[in-house]
């Protein structure tokens, strides 16, 4: 399969080797490549290298980041006594991007899932339990793992952990999302969604 | 935007500006190559670098090759009589895949295409007539061009500059794909299908 030379066709299976790019798709990103200027390309290749050598966890939150503790650790300006517990950086800034939220954050880097052989030892949840253990303005954890089978057991897992210090804890609401219509939306979150139900 | 730190923030940037890559696949991406071994990541950039840096046109078929001539040009098992002139280097890769076609490739890096500015004097095509004229070993010259309008305007153009040569000039055939059903085929499809039908 070796139409293009050694280099092309090594790039198009370092690429094809990548999460969601498949076979057409490498080939068309390394003559992308290829016909971009030296520079755009030298970029390219050293924000992988700088991103793989200068991101490390966060000593307080597990977040990843390049500056120890991480930027929301350290600013004093948010809320310290609130911990939202998430499965990953992603979901993080997900929450972030809702500028409703102005405590901390806990990462946990995925969620039980004995399918997979992730137990809690291969989760944050030790460093979380320290971090609780250390000190004392926090009040209240949120559990903010996703909404699915593994997010509720970690969730569970977490919270019989966390109970008998005092702190309290809680979780996010289930119910049907905003902008969503109803027809479409199954079973169970239209169960959470009535029993959720608030006053007006 | 920036939840994650600047190495991080910078990496999903120069992913999200690759053709295909949108801003959660960018995200994706980064996250996974952060968590990926330090040697996987640099051979990654490597595989970048050297395709971009040691990659150069064929001097003789203009397709793209680390070594000059490329390795079909300078095979003396194939064909040298024929030249299969393509638009691309994957449309060499896609007939190369047949293993049907022995002879040799031109590469037009593209088609006459107005609308986006691109007129014969962009594309390889004087390299082409230069090349013929160059040896008189060449008897055939295949026009495989996409089967689309500029396609088939590129054909037409090269034809006609070949053709006083003496040299024979032929198309590739138009029809229903094998393996195609005729319910979803278009007209023009069909109707070149019929006009081409064959003796059995």
């Amino acid at each position: 399969m070796n139409y293009y030379g050694n280099p092309i066709t090594r790039l198009i299976e370092e690429l094809g080797s990548l999460p969601g790019i498949g076979g057409k798709s490498a080939q068309r990103l390394a003559f992308y490549l290829i016909h971009q200027p030296k520079e755009r390309v030298e970029q390219l290749a050293e924000a992988i290298l700088e991103a793989r050598s200068q991101v490390q966890y966060c000593s307080c939150c597990c977040n990843l980041t390049d500056e120890d503790p991480c930027p929301i650790c350290s600013d004093p300006r948010r809320d310290h006594t609130t911990i939202m517990v998430v499965e990953d950086p992603r979901d993080m800034a997900a929450y972030e991007k809702t500028k409703e939220y102005h405590g901390l954050y806990h990462v946990l880097h995925g969620a039980i899932n004995p399918m997979l052989g992730v137990g809690p030892e291969e989760l944050k949840i030790k460093e979380l339990l320290h971090r609780l253990s250390e000190n004392n303005t926090v009040q209240e954890v949120i559990l903010a793992t996703n909404p699915n089978v593994e997010g509720e057991a970690t969730a569970m897992y977490i919270s019989r952990l966390i109970k008998p210090t005092g702190i309290r804890v809680t979780r996010i609401a289930n119910g049907v999302p905003v902008g969503g219509d109803l027809e479409y939306i199954d079973e169970v979150t239209l169960s959470r969604a009535l029993e959720g139900r608030r006053e007006l």
